[in-house]
């Protein structure tokens, strides 16, 4: 338990309230565990507490998108992307670039990727320009490509991005297909979902 | 489910292996969170990133120890010890900037301060000269305080550090004294363990 600085004004010291309200901008960060970060940084010696505010800078400016797939690179391309042995004729969509280290993890993969860094979503006032649609429609028309593998996440949001690109991918004639849905792997069939399950009962194969 | 970025090595970008090393130094947060919190500041905006780190420089920059009860301030002296309304014959020791916060918001309690920052630990190195004990001695040699609230956690560490500074306060005459162990409030007996109930019978009062 810690106690609570939001009505604490008598004790406010601004930049301390501003290093909390930072903190806890990042995701899953609430005020409590804000402000318990907030007092760390003040407990670091300075050149510790330099080193933090200079890491944020540096990969913020060293960092960019690959010019080719939009994955993070310090480079001009990222290295999937400058790597000779892959597959150039399969490209596989993904939300976010966490989302390529989780596939390039499974080693079964060896294709390229396209980072979206985001998904269609009305809700959050998030439009299809808004993510890397276009930069898809591009490299399609090189004419390089056979597949697109849609690899969004199997939310609502996740989904209709996939149809939306699906649909506008048709008339450059690649084939379009999806990651498998199913039971996981050590999942119990018990506790599966319907939804899950009569999809993994439509997707069966033969053994 | 966040994927490990550990052995990524292939993939890895100096700046954001910092970036992510950086965040994992932070109390309560591992691996996977740091990576988390690194990928966040990678999607910010230069401003965004930039008033981040400018927050942390800045706290730490602005921010220091009250000169004299050792609190965070960005003052010479902290609002407590420069309210004219305090008890000034009354100090509470406590661990860290974050109790005095706790304490404070009983609004039972109109007195000073003094912040250890840490606790007597030689499991960690911490000997008692580490802590801001020595500032304390020199306070109470002033002649002004009357009586010493130890108010160090309930852990074998604050106990410890409480009994040595006891000690240590005793050759000043002054009162010491410590907060009472007990049962919370809204707390289950069934619950309690029997060193807090022990100790809860034993500073009975009566009713």
């Amino acid at each position: 338990m810690f106690p609570d600085f939001s009505d604490m004004s008598e004790y406010n010291i601004a930049s301390l309230s501003r290093l909390i309200e930072q903190f806890e901008r990042l995701p899953g960060i609430g005020h409590k565990t804000a402000s318990r970060l907030a007092y760390y940084i003040l407990s670091l010696s300075d050149e510790e507490a330099a080193r933090f505010s200079d890491a944020i800078d540096d990969a913020h400016k060293k960092i960019h998108y690959c010019k080719q797939c939009g994955n993070y690179t310090d480079k001009e391309l990222c290295p999937i992307c400058s790597d000779p042995n892959r597959d150039r004729s399969i490209v596989c969509v993904v939300e976010g670039p966490r989302d390529v280290i989780a596939l390039e993890k499974t080693e079964s993969f060896n294709v390229l990727y396209h980072v979206l860094h985001g998904v269609i979503s009305p809700m959050n006032g998030i439009t299809p320009d808004m993510i890397r649609i276009k930069e898809l429609l591009a490299r399609l028309s090189e004419g390089n490509i056979k597949e697109v593998i849609m690899a969004t996440n199997a939310t609502v949001e996740g989904e209709a991005t996939s149809m939306y690109i699906s649909k506008l991918i048709k008339p450059f004639g690649v084939k379009v297909t999806r990651l498998a849905y199913g039971i996981p792997v050590g999942g119990d069939l018990e506790y599966a979902d319907e939804v899950t399950l009569s999809l993994s009962i439509e997707g069966r194969r033969e053994i």
